[in-house]
C-alpha cells in the first residue's frame, strides 16, 4: 500500500457521476461492449505516470467511428466526461478520469484503412499501434518513422504529438499526420485535412488535435506519411568518458547538418540496466546509439564524418551493426531501459522529465541537472533524443515514501526552470496532461493559456473532452 | 478602364467606416506614420490578385510589436477592421479591405532579431523579407529555403502557410515555425512556441496562427529553423516531349525516396516566355528544374539517380549548373516565369490556380486539366512545384472581356473539383483569402468550416482581424 500523496501532488478531483439512464441508454446501444466491472474500469483508469485517481465508471469499447461517435452523444446529452483511451501507455496521466465519467476503449479500431503506396500515405484506426502498421505495410516498401518506445496506438501518439527516436530526422507526429476523422464534442464527425502533401486551405484543424490531448475531439481515423525503406541502414554504438562528450558530439554532428537518422543517449545507468536486463555486455559508460539512412554510399559517408567528430570528443569502441537482427537487439535494449531500469529498484516508480532545449544548450541542462540529482541521493537514469535536444532524466521513487516523491518533483520542477531558461520546452513529446500543467503556465504565459482555454470553451463548452487534463477547468 | 466583373466574382463589400474620433487617436499616437492619403491607401488596397475593393480607409506604418498592439486596442475599441500589409505579393486578394478598416504596414519592421547560429535558429520581424533574410545570415553558413518566388515578407509567408520551390526537401512555413509572438485582437502580446525543436506543450497555437491569413491575431515576430548550407548544390535542367513525361518522372523520382530539394515543372508556353524575357535559349519543350543538395559524392549520386528515370521517359539535354552563377540565372528565370508569362499578352490579368493532390494522381490531374483549357481557347501557362503535386495553371484574361474572366473561373473550379476528387487540396501554398472561400467549404465540409468559424469567433468577437477572409463573416 502506497503512503499517501503530498497533497499538491494530488491531481484535482471533480467527479461528476454518470447518470443511470446515461448507463442504460450506453447498454442498449453497446450491449457487453459497455462494462461497468470494476476490473475493466481500473485497467482503463490508470497509465504508465505514477499518479493514481479513482477508476471511470464505464467503460465502451468502440469499434467504429459511428460507436465513438453516438458515445459522445450520450456523453454530450449528460455532461459527462469521455476519456479516450488506445494501449494506456501515457506517462502524464492523460487516462485518468479525474472528473469521472467514461473512457471509450478505441483498442478495437485496430484496422489499417487503406496504404497508398505510390503516395507514401496511409490511412489507419486510431487503435491501430506503431508496430502493427509496421509489421502489416513492410511488403509494400515503406515504414512509418515516428517510434516513442513504447508499442502506442497512433491515436495517442498524435494525441500528444508523440515523436522518439527517429524524429531528428523524419519529425515528429506534427509533420507527420496529414489528415484526421475526428468526433467533435457534440458528436459531429469531421475530417480535416487531405491526402495532399501541404495545403493554405484555412485553419490547421490537422495540427490543433494533434497535441490537444483529447480535449478538443476524439481522433478515430488518422492518415500519415510514410517513407520508402531506406536502401541502406546502419546503426553504430560508440562509447564516451562522460555523458557530456557524447552530447557535445551531437551537437556538432547537428550543427554539421549531417542527416542521422537516429541518436540516441544512455548514461552508465542506462547501459548497466539494459545490459542486465537484455543480456548485453555493452561498456558501461555513457553511449551514443546511432542510426543512418541513405544510400550505402550516402550512409558510409554519413558515419565517416560523425565517427571523426566522436572521435575528437574522446569517444571510442564503435561498433557497426548492418544486419537487421544486430540492429533490432541494440534498439529492443534501447526501448527496454525504462523498464529495466524500473527493475534496479524494486517495487519503485519513475517520475520522467521531458525539457527540450535548443541544440547548443543541451550539454548544460543535462550537466546543471545531473549535479543536482547526484546531491539528492535518488537513483536515476538519463535516456535521451539528444539528436533533438529532448532528454528523459528519471527518478526512481519508493512508493511508500512520500518525501522521495518530493524530492523528485523539486528536481523536475528545477530541471523545467532551467530548460525555459534556456528557451527550451517542459515537455518534448510526453504532453501536459495532469502532470505538467503549472510548467505550461510557466511556459507559455498566462495569456497564451487564456487563449487555449477560449478554443476549449468554444469547441467543448460542457468541457466533457478529457477535461481537467492540460490546464484545470 | 475594366468591364464591369461578373457579380458572383465580385468580393462582398461591408464597409465599416473608421470614426473620426479613432482618426484622430490615430494620428496622435502615431503622428505622420498614419496617413489617409488617397495614394498610400490605394497602394495598400491592392496585391496581385486579379480582385478589385476598395482601399482602407488609414494606413499605420508600425515599427515595434507595441506599435501593432496599441493600434489594435483602438481597433477593438471601435470595432473596427484591421489588415497587416507585408509586401502585397497576396495572389488571393488577403489584403483588400473588404470590410473598410485600416491597413497595418509592417514594412519597417524588417530587423533581424537574433540569429542562434549554433541552434539553427533565428527570430525576425514579420516585415523582413526572404531575400533579405538570407543575405543577412548568409555569413553564418546557414540558410532558410522556403521560397515562393516573390520576395514575399516572412510575417506574410507565414499568415498564408507558404512553401515554393525547396519545399520538397524542407517543408514549407507550417514545419518550419518555431514561435511567434502575436498581438491578439484584444491588442494583447502573446507568445507561442520556444526555440525547442520539439513540443508537446498544450495547444499548437503557432499552426494555429500559421495560415489563418491575418483572421486570428497579427505576427510582429517570427523564429524560424535555419539549415547549414549544403556542402554541395547542383541543378540541372531537363526537356521532355510532354508535360505527362516530366510529370511521370518527377512521381517515380519521389516514390524512390530520392532526397530532392527543388523540383520545378514549366510547361512549354512558360519556357518560351522566360527565354524571351530573361534572353535565354532553353528549348522550348516542357521542362524540368531540379536541385539537389547534400555532399558532392551524394548529389552527384542523386543526380545519377534521376537522370536515369528521366532517360525513360524520354527526358534529354540535361544541363548541368554548378556554379552558383549559372544556378541563380536558371532560378531567377523560374521566378520571372509569372511576369514572363503576363507580358505576352500586354494589360492582361491572371487567374492563377493553387491546387495541390497526392504525388500519383499528379499527370492526370494535370493532363485533364490542360484538355479543358485548350478547348477553352485561352492562353495560359503551367508552372508547378510538381515534387510536392503542386502546380499553378494560370489563365490570362482581358479585363475588357468578362466572358474570359467567367472563363477562367469556370476552369479554375473544374480544376479544383478534379483535385478534390483526387484527395487533394484547393490551395497549396497561396491561402483562401477572397477567392477561394467557396472552394473551402467543397474541400473541407460544412462542419469543419463551422468549427474554423468558432475559433474565429472566440478569439475575435468582434471579427476585427482581416474580416470576410476564409470564410464569410
Amino acid at each position: 500500500m502506497n503512503a499517501p500523496l503530498p497533497s499538491h501532488l494530488l491531481p484535482e478531483l471533480k467527479p461528476r457521476p454518470v447518470p443511470a439512464e446515461m448507463v442504460d441508454l450506453l447498454r442498449e446501444r453497446f450491449g457487453d461492449r459497455c462494462s461497468t466491472a470494476l476490473a475493466v474500469r481500473e485497467l482503463h483508469g490508470r497509465d504508465e505516470s505514477p499518479i493514481d485517481a479513482p477508476p471511470p465508471e464505464v467503460v465502451v469499447f468502440c469499434e467504429s467511428t459511428e460507436d465513438v461517435a453516438d458515445a459522445i452523444k450520450l456523453a454530450d446529452r449528460f455532461a459527462v466526461p469521455v476519456i479516450p483511451y488506445g494501449v494506456g501507455s501515457s506517462l502524464e496521466g492523460h487516462l485518468l478520469a479525474v472528473q469521472g465519467g467514461i473512457s471509450l476503449d478505441l483498442g478495437r479500431m485496430n484496422r489499417i484503412i487503406s496504404v497508398q503506396a505510390e503516395d507514401l500515405t496511409v490511412t489507419v484506426q486510431a487503435g491501430v499501434t506503431r508496430k502493427q502498421l509496421n509489421d502489416e505495410i513492410r511488403h509494400s516498401g515503406l515504414f512509418f518513422p515516428i517510434d516513442p518506445g513504447a508499442d502506442a496506438s497512433i491515436g495517442g501518439m498524435s494525441a500528444t504529438r508523440a515523436s522518439g527516436t527517429n524524429a531528428v530526422r523524419y519529425g515528429t507526429m506534427r509533420e507527420n499526420v496529414l489528415g484526421l476523422k475526428v468526433v467533435t464534442a457534440q458528436g459531429e464527425v469531421i475530417e480535416t485535412g487531405t491526402r495532399a502533401r501541404k495545403s493554405s486551405a484555412g485553419y490547421d484543424l490537422t495540427r490543433l488535435m494533434i497535441g490537444s490531448e483529447g480535449t478538443l475531439g476524439v481522433m478515430t481515423e488518422i492518415t500519415l506519411r510514410l517513407y520508402p525503406q531506406p536502401e541502406a541502414i546502419l546503426a553504430a554504438i560508440c562509447s564516451f568518458p562522460d555523458v557530456d562528450s557524447a552530447v557535445r558530439t551531437t551537437i556538432q554532428v547537428i550543427q554539421m547538418g549531417v542527416p542521422i537518422a537516429r541518436c540516441e543517449l544512455l548514461d552508465a545507468h542506462s547501459v548497466r540496466a539494459v545490459n542486465r536486463h537484455d543480456k548485453l555486455s555493452l561498456q558501461e559508460s555513457p553511449m551514443l546509439l546511432m542510426e543512418f539512412h541513405g544510400s550505402s554510399a550516402g550512409v558510409a559517408e554519413q558515419a565517416e564524418v560523425v565517427q571523426e567528430v566522436a572521435a575528437e570528443f574522446g569517444g571510442q569502441g564503435f561498433v557497426w551493426a548492418t544486419t537487421p537482427e544486430e540492429r533490432n537487439r541494440l534498439w529492443t535494449a534501447r526501448h527496454h531501459a525504462y523498464f529495466a531500469v524500473l527493475q534496479t529498484k524494486p517495487g519503485c516508480r519513475c517520475v520522467t522529465t521531458d525539457t527540450c532545449v535548443p541544440i547548443s544548450r543541451l550539454a548544460d541542462c543535462i550537466n546543471e541537472s545531473v549535479v543536482e540529482v547526484e546531491a539528492s541521493g535518488l537513483p536515476y537514469f538519463i535516456v535521451g533524443h539528444v539528436g533533438d535536444g529532448n532528454f528523459h532524466l528519471g527518478y526512481l521513487v519508493d512508493p511508500k515514501l512520500p518525501e522521495e516523491r518530493e524530492t523528485a518533483e523539486r528536481l523536475n520542477r528545477q530541471l523545467v526552470e532551467r530548460a525555459l531558461r534556456m528557451d527550451g520546452t517542459c515537455t518534448g513529446e510526453h504532453g501536459i496532461g495532469l502532470h505538467k500543467m503549472d510548467f505550461l503556465v510557466s511556459e507559455a504565459g498566462e495569456e497564451a493559456v487564456a487563449m487555449m482555454r477560449r478554443l476549449k470553451q468554444a469547441l467543448d463548452p460542457k468541457n466533457i473532452m478529457n477535461p481537467g487534463k492540460i490546464f484545470a477547468m
